[in-house]
């Protein structure tokens, strides 16, 4: 048996208990699959209520200026900047990051006018490949897909005719955390740029894009971000590539005169001209409500606790994944991996269900991969040592 | 001086005054400005609460199957099918008009295959010029923009060279219908491929698009179906052409098996390929509870009253329209607008603002283009009245 009393002292011991009263989650439920939509912030039903009742419905069409709509991507673009270490004027929010990956792979690759080949990370989310294939085809580029460990052989074999290189900070598979500033530094060597998919990062670990001297990156936000489902996703574009910034979706929102309906695509300056077509506003809203979760968080102060939550996670489940009967799959260390733990089960499907009848949220990830998400923001130490104990339960029960 | 009783015998005779009720308009506005954005439907905003309190803050992660959000673009997209005269299976939303038009655009291309053309309309909506010149730099195609009277010569001179032609409905500015079927036939004379962007008809005048053998189609949600700001768009793909739609952005939630998280991309049979992302689920709650104001309501009901409430402001203005005060640039002729009433007037701005001043709401477009839009959902004759006669005021008081 464990023991209940130090997840007492942990809870006891934390400094941002607190927040957990910024969210309105379900009184049985221990979330841990916030890697997959982030739970709601218990404001946000007011803010979209009035977005709807009172901007919609008493402003109307003068709401996209009374109401600072029109603004919105960028506004609430500067507030996920703070959130990923970019200076404001360098992100924008709106569409999918399906959407967001193509417009900025496209204008990467355009950045390298000359160069055939497209790196990605062999175990990138599907989306991203598939995106990154469709690209090379309409540029006529090649993709070579390789894990992160090969990727300095790989930068050392194909050296200068590399255009861009795409990888996602955090595998959404394995929770492996890549170090954004050394591939990047690696990247750059051969000159090429470097694309960033932040979807498992942003909200969970500090990022600090600036310093990294990331050139191009990608991510959404309905995850630790907790926008919403489908909230908008967001597109970070370098100061310094802004002006050569040449993506494909040239849509008449990042025009330099909008309402000018010009015939000819003129780009705005800076990071406006990366906005495609009319925002959508409620899903929009309810993600700028979101974000005032954030506001006076340190995410590493988060991160800290996160790494401690899943750790207490780790050392309540030792015995059964040192015997390898939960095979561990995420990096132990903590440099290496974002805020989930994901295990190889042969079952991973029955444990995920049984979880689930016990009122713990997990997710599955074919064929056999269960992940567990740990967020500071609202799990407390009592949640994952409950979490814990039924794992154990039906771990021993499947094994019996 | 008008006749005020005549407006009261319009309202008295109208069958459809009741559907007003649906709406949550404020007492004191006029709202002509419903081609811009469409006013709230009563009942979204308890929708969208529900979505949000119930469905993503109670069951999380599960709401994407418990909920229906999976599901939710191609079911939305069958009630707007509805609408436009397509038969289930070919209809889905999401995303920007935008980027379903740079999708459309590139698939319709790649269905004619050595062909170098895209016809497009001169006058057509920024996004859709700038869209079609962003395709044709990717698939080295070339665009002529010409007008609609000057069609038929373009199909005839260039004939099998054209892979695409790409029109609007209605014409944002003008107003003018264009003749959706007739066309059709025209560019498939010469074997071409028409996609129709349907933004300012779709809600206001009746579509057929199957029997018009339509290949390709999208349009907006928030002006005449009043799904919100930002509405989710939505693509029309025929089902004869649903197996060869060869689109660029081929995101994870088209895949044949999206959960199986496939390295390869194979496309979904049906509809289903053309969604891309994650769908933006608040902003598509709207809309689809906005639908519901359709379900009992037969276009060619609305429309008419649209027509009638438009002739209605042209008799109140017939002085000044004669004189040439205010210059009609719409066509008369029912049958070659849609809801909207377009006057040139040197000092447009002006008259905007000084019937705002009296709570009526209409726009401009640059340089010089009143937009009045007459919708029978929600508009009664007295509104008219109120408003022909704010604008003679108005009109004369300028010229003083």
């Amino acid at each position: 048996m464990s023991d209940p009393w130090r997840a007492e002292q942990l809870d006891a011991a934390d400094r941002i208990a607190g927040l957990r009263e910024r969210f309105s989650l379900p009184a049985d439920v221990i979330y841990l699959d916030g890697n997959s939509l982030g739970p709601l912030p218990a404001h946000v039903a007011e803010r979209v209520d009035r977005t709807i009742r009172e901007e919609w419905g008493r402003h109307l069409i003068a709401a996209w200026t009374s109401d600072g709509w029109w603004s919105a991507p960028t506004r609430v673009g500067d507030r996920i900047g703070r959130l990923i270490g970019a200076a404001p004027g360098q992100t924008v929010v709106g569409d999918s990051t399906s959407v967001q990956l193509f417009n900025a792979l496209v204008a990467a690759a355009r950045l390298r006018p000359g160069r055939g080949i497209v790196v990605i990370d062999s175990i990138h989310f599907p989306t991203d490949r598939y995106m990154a294939a469709s690209v090379a085809r309409l540029l006529d580029l090649r993709v070579i897909a390789v894990p992160a460990a090969a990727l300095d052989a790989t930068l050392h074999r194909y050296a200068e005719d590399i255009a861009v290189v795409a990888f996602g900070a955090v595998d959404y598979r394995t929770g492996e955390l890549h170090d954004i500033a050394t591939i990047t530094r690696a990247v750059h060597h051969v000159g090429a740029v470097a694309v960033w998919d932040l979807c498992h990062a942003v909200g969970a670990v500090p990022l600090d894009v600036d310093t990294a001297d990331v050139d191009l990156a990608v991510g959404c936000t309905y995850k630790y971000l907790c926008g919403g489902p489908g909230a908008p996703a967001f597109i970070y574009v370098a100061q310094r590539h802004q002006a050569a910034f040449d993506h494909p979706l040239i849509g008449w929102n990042g025009h330099m005169d909008p309402f000018a309906m010009e015939t000819e695509y003129r780009p705005s300056d800076g990071i406006a001209r990366a906005r495609i077509g009319t925002p959508h506003i409620l899903s929009l809203s309810a993600l700028d409500a979101a974000l005032d979760v954030f506001d006076d968080v340190d995410i590493g102060t988060v991160r800290e606790k996160s790494l401690g939550l899943a750790d207490y996670f780790l050392d309540e489940l030792d015995e059964i994944v040192s015997s390898g009967a939960l095979d561990l799959v995420t990096p132990r260390e903590h440099s290496r991996r974002g805020n989930q733990l994901t295990f190889r089960y042969d079952d991973a499907d029955a444990i995920e269900m049984a979880l689930r009848r016990k009122g713990i949220i997990c997710d599955v990830r074919p064929p056999n991969l269960v992940r567990f998400a740990f967020n500071g923001l609202f799990l407390s130490y009592a949640d994952i040592h409950r979490a814990a104990d039924s794992v154990r339960g039906i771990s021993h029960s499947t094994r019996e």
